[in-house]
């Protein structure tokens, strides 16, 4: 397998559009990765696009990427659409990686993208649940992730300051980032008084549904330096596993945790590698339960990570320094990518005021899915500058 | 790139399954591949899931794949679910055909699954339109398709008793198969006087809708002898593009001539060398523009081919032995895989009263999505004992 690298990346603000297509979208986040990778768009020979609730929410019902991509011009490739649930948009990352990796094509594109609002938000809200045990009920994908969680509280001493902190940091760096949807740096006082939405969650320890979109540009290691000057970012691993979902309170062992492992292994590197990580906090707890999985902290540990200033934009490990999904938002395809673009330009130098320090080794993990409440998809992926 | 061949392949009958879901359709057919190909369960190390129009018709809206496989204990494996309209099946079998090929992993299983029956038809007829352009107008997806039928028609001298003797052929072959969701044999009479569905085509014309899944185990040439005692049957191509639809009337190099192309090279052979072929005929129309664009015959001699017979069980090049998607009905999802179901039965000798006679090498051709009329995604598949 051929060494491979992204020689570019790109994504819209992720945000409120009423007046915006997913076609309309995906293009806009198409060409900017393609602007960031001077790579000319016939140079493109494959394309994979992540989109997970476009049947459910938009009039565009299937074919979404040959919908965005023929119609633009990028004809006659092989076109595939990928649907992973929250990691639909990694996961075409994967295989954009895999289609350059095994030889088969110089150029692959990995599109994610999700049109969410509709002027019908409680009808995203049941699309986001439709993939749960307890829809049926009536439950909200927060409802039913807050039924576990405060067995998991309890026995790691973690409490709703914890979470509150996850979000104060996030926001905080969400307002570094002109490509998040909310800019606005949220009070721990703020996080805890706003409106409770599923015992003990509050309305921001929730992602908020969103509009857009992200892209990124895979070619052999050998090949980027051809197109682009910036400096290489290469994949030193994608990963991929399905099983249990990393639900607080459950499973022995978390998808996280063992597609991490695989991540690392192949990558030739440990978790205190790490310089940046995108990880996915759909609920702020996530995130904490997410530095143990990956191996940030010892299990357990992830409250006194965040009391400590260990995972902000100048701690020991920044983690979310995009504003993750608490501040971005979460446009259900397009997150994964999203992760990708911000973790390439900080490893480039190229996040402006929320660039962290000499980032030599960036991570992603993306994570999507219920299944009985226990099994799901998730993606990790290792990027070095 | 590693040689690939396809170890097992197993389906479900086709038909109207109104008390089965798509997890149960879906693994049937998992089970009777991996009975079919002699392998352990735990030898399948990844997964790709083809399946279209779920998120509209079905309950279960997203993670399909995930649903089926990690609930009947397929967990921890990578598991993407692929959506390409008409061609899911297909385009998850080249997925799986990739990672092998690669060398990323050594058992693949690709699985298409749809479930179309929910008793309300309109809403499936609804669903398979919803990516046409005319869809907001009211058409169905046959009535789009017969609007550019008759330019062809003239053009090519090719009249509607040619239309039904594609479904003759059809469904004598589909009399012979136990997979077949109509096993009654049709008379040109019959098709020619059945219902008009949208001018010139009858109710006979237009392929079923179908509950039914298919799937294949793809594993590395070199140990497929270790599971399976039957002739082995190697993947020689197996292509994707997407680009212009073989709309009759339309696009002057369709997306089935030009993967046909690709396909072939790729495998070394031509037409001449296809012993065997199953093909999308979603409208009897499409096979006759099908037979040319694969080179089976000339430019405009489609009417010709079926007049002479060249394409029944005993003719030069049998096409659809399986009953086609005229017989079969076409669950969308699980369409491109039951047609590698049959090829490879047929090469082993193993098609019962439908056996083509020593049949070496196979094609498939399964192709969907439409946009702005012209553009979806085709896979041509070919097969070699």
């Amino acid at each position: 397998m051929r060494d491979v690298a992204i020689v570019g990346v790109g994504m819209t603000r992720f945000g409120k559009f009423l007046d915006r297509s997913p076609q309309d979208l995906g293009l806009e986040a198409v060409w900017n990765a393609i602007e960031d990778a001077n790579v000319p768009m016939n140079k493109i020979q494959v394309a994979y696009v992540g989109n997970a609730l476009g049947p459910q929410l938009n009039e565009l019902k299937g074919t979404i990427g040959q919908h965005i991509l023929t119609n633009a011009g990028f004809q006659k490739i092989p076109i595939t659409n990928v649907e992973n649930a929250c990691s639909s948009g990694s996961s075409a990352l994967r295989l954009a990686c895999l289609e350059v990796a095994s030889g088969n094509y110089d150029m692959a594109l990995a599109l994610g993208v999700e049109k969410m609002y509709t002027g019908d938000s409680a009808k995203a809200a049941a699309a986001m649940a439709s993939g749960t045990p307890y829809a049926k009920l009536g439950f909200t994908f927060v409802a039913e992730y807050a039924l576990n969680l405060k067995k998991w509280m309890k026995k790691n001493a973690v409490t709703v300051e914890h979470f509150a902190k996850v979000v104060v940091k996030n926001t905080s760096n969400g307002s570094l980032n002109p490509y998040a949807q909310f800019r606005k740096p949220l009070t721990i006082e703020e996080v805890l008084n706003s409106r409770l939405i599923a015992n003990p969650l509050t309305l921001y320890m929730c992602s908020s549904m969103a509009d857009g979109a992200a892209a990124a540009l895979v070619c052999p290691k050998s090949l980027a330096r051809k197109y682009s000057s910036k400096p290489l970012v290469e994949v030193a691993a994608c990963e991929l596993t399905s099983g249990s979902f990393p639900y607080p309170g459950k499973a022995p062992e978390s998808t996280t945790s063992r597609t991490a492992k695989i991540a690392y292994e192949k990558a030739g590197i440990g978790p205190e590698d790490v310089n940046v990580a995108e990880v996915h906090d759909a609920m702020a707890p996530a995130e904490l339960k997410i530095y143990e999985e990956l191996g940030f902290c010892q299990e357990g540990q992830g409250g006194r990570m965040i009391d400590e200033g260990r995972t902000t934009l100048s701690g020991v490990i920044p983690v979310n320094p995009s504003g993750g999904l608490a501040a971005k938002g979460h446009p259900v395809g397009a997150t994964g990518l999203a992760q990708i673009a911000e973790v390439v330009w900080q490893l480039r130098g190229e996040a402006g005021e929320r660039q962290v320090s000499n980032a030599k080794v960036g991570l992603t993990q993306n994570q999507g899915g219920l299944v009985r409440g226990d099994n799901g998809a998730c993606t990790v992926t290792i990027l070095k500058r």
